[in-house]
């Protein structure tokens, strides 16, 4: 029997499962095809939950004597968009000047084609494992996310299973392979404000209360000033006002209402609690100032809600697990990746709960494109470090 | 014969009759069968326009030798909105404790009602007129007054009417009959901003441009400072923003476009074009300015679009017309209105580009409203009021 050793044959497997979000396509089979012959026990647990689709999700582990080290992913893509635009079928695998095409290729198909070859390579050199290695793997990231890894570590934590780390193989890479580690992220948290006024005729504003005004005032508090400057991990906290909305169609007609939808992104400066205070006591604040470039000084009547719940930020503080991988990323390619916590959410932020978490793949620069395509060369690269991360982390752990 | 002496006959036989904007429902035809026995040679112009209801319109004139008053109004009037809430049928023209219920009671049967009785009782008394009287009516004032009174007057115009003064016969009352006579209108413009920016993930604000950030510095400028302080006729210039949308239901999405709409009512310091030029002016000035709360010069990236016409702000400077109404109020209940330019506008703006215009009806707090009615003291009183004026202004024109 051949072992999964070559990471393009392992994605070729892969992308021609046709696995768009919440479609399983053949992947997750494919994938346990893989794994069995590695020493592999295979689970494939349906999760559902009403006003969602099923989902079928996989979970494999190989034990041995040790730490426990998992790899989490998933193997749905998101839809092709126009297909005719794409230069090789997105489902095809096609190879192209040294560059394999197809839709999951970078996101995150090739993460897990690398893995499962540096297992194979790491069982082939050295016969066996210093400890347990388990793949956490769903098939809905790129949908509601309701049936996948939350539910998924939910349900391996029922079993008893506990791990000591863990790597998620989603495209970090912002350039070029080895740019950047990801070893926390920040929080994420959504709101809207209602500001009630009182309808009118624009010809008599003295008899109503034009909400715009209002709105205008919490708007500019949400807005200013800045939160924090950043941490030493941490970008700065970030409020982006996504939406206002009255929606009044009338030019002679002050309207009754006025709404302002707002997402934040925070570092570890706050917690989400501490965050939404902040906003509360903010808006507080504000409602009772002047009304906006008017000298009335009668309070803004509005309400808060707080929209899904708050993605927590955090900070991965393993220095074994970060040396281990920022060490095998140096030893590889010669260069030390940064250690960054930028950009959105992703599934480590639930699987910190369970365990230290840090976040290495490919290069995201073609994730969710027409013509999704990895370099050859960069999943080899990508299997070595692996591999090289593999054998330091349990050698480091027992040690 | 018996000549059309009592106001609130008039009123009951206009009340009648059903004339929801667009329908004639009969109330033009009973207006002429009460001029024709006055002497006045009636005409009924039906205007058309593509996208609007065909409307039916009256000009009655009675000439005679000497200067030309036309008195202005309409017959049609809004739906009676919950008619099951209404104490009295909307249009019964019942009597009860002095009242009398109906659609268009005020708003402005009621005020025709009084002119074409005080023009009986005029004749009745003196035997003819010291000059000409014509009713400009239309049945589109409520609506959407295409093929109405613009139309009407440049019908007119076109067959060599001319005039010398106008009377408008709309509520012009807050409170009691005598408060207020309209001797000139603000302006009236309405008008949208569009700010484009780049779409993008809010995660990622930098490489993204929210265009919620340039659109707060544009509506700041609106707002800010403040047009002018009031004149000696007029009240302060006043903007309003209307509304702000931008229909993004993505809270991790920054929007590519937010758009506000605004309407602005000016003074006799500013015409249609200086007020357009100020507004074009402070957001070119506020949109080279840095961006909403942050460092970034960036200029703002926007559109202004106006809406409709402007109405034009105007002020009726004669003084033999103002005097003549205000001393027969004076003359009739014991004070002098309120000479004033507030509120909305009327159609008083069309006419002031023919000769000189004032405004003066009944009280208009029932406007509109469920239960429209009107003291049968105050029709009256109006008619009085209107009789006095009639014969005062051929008077004074004459000498």
């Amino acid at each position: 029997m051949t072992l999964p050793t070559d990471p393009a044959g392992n994605l070729a497997a892969l992308i021609r499962c046709a696995s768009v979000t919440p479609i399983e396509g053949g992947a997750l089979s494919t994938l346990e095809k893989m794994l069995k012959p590695l020493g592999f026990s295979v689970e494939r647990p349906v999760f559902s939950e009403g006003g969602t689709p099923d989902i079928e999700n996989l979970y494999a582990r190989r034990s041995g004597n040790g730490p426990h080290l998992m790899f989490a992913g998933h193997t749905d893509v998101v839809p092709v968009g126009d297909e005719t635009s794409w230069t090789h079928p997105p489902f095809a695998a096609e190879i192209a000047k040294g560059e394999m095409f197809g839709r999951g290729a970078v996101d995150m198909k090739g993460g897990i084609a690398c893995f499962v070859a540096a297992v194979a390579r790491h069982l082939e050199s050295k016969g066996g494992l210093k400890g347990s290695v388990s793949l956490l793997i769903t098939g809905d990231e790129e949908g509601p996310a309701i049936n996948g890894t939350t539910k998924l570590l939910e349900w391996a934590a029922a079993k008893g299973e506990k791990w000591d780390a863990s790597i998620v193989g989603e495209p970090t890479n912002p350039d070029a392979l080895g740019d950047m580690i990801k070893i926390g992220r920040r929080g994420s948290l959504s709101g809207s404000i209602i500001v009630n006024g009182r309808q009118g005729h624009a010809a008599y504003p003295q008899l109503a209360d034009n909400p715009v005004r209002g709105l205008m005032t919490l708007v500019d508090a949400l807005l200013h000033p800045v939160f924090d400057k950043g941490t030493k991990d941490f970008q700065p906290t970030n409020l982006e006002v996504t939406s206002i909305d009255v929606g009044n169609p009338a030019t002679n007609v002050i309207p009754a209402k006025a709404t302002a939808a707002f997402n934040i992104r925070f570092n570890d400066t706050w917690t989400a609690e501490t965050i939404q205070a902040e906003i509360h006591n903010r808006l507080d604040k504000a409602a009772k100032r002047k009304k906006y470039r008017t000298g009335k000084t009668t309070p803004v009547d509005y309400e808060l809600v707080w929209r899904d719940r708050p993605s927590h930020v955090f900070l991965t503080r393993d220095d074994r697990l970060i040396e281990a991988l920022s060490g095998s990323v140096k030893a590889v390619i010669g260069r030390k990746p940064a250690l960054s916590t930028s950009g959105g959410t992703s599934d480590a932020r639930f699987i910190k709960d369970y365990c230290p978490v840090v976040e290495f793949g490919l290069v995201g620069k073609t994730m969710h494109m027409v013509d999704e395509r990895v370099a050859l060369a960069d999943l080899e690269t990508l299997t070595q470090i692996y591999q090289r991360f593999i054998g330091d982390w349990f050698e480091r752990d027992v040690s």
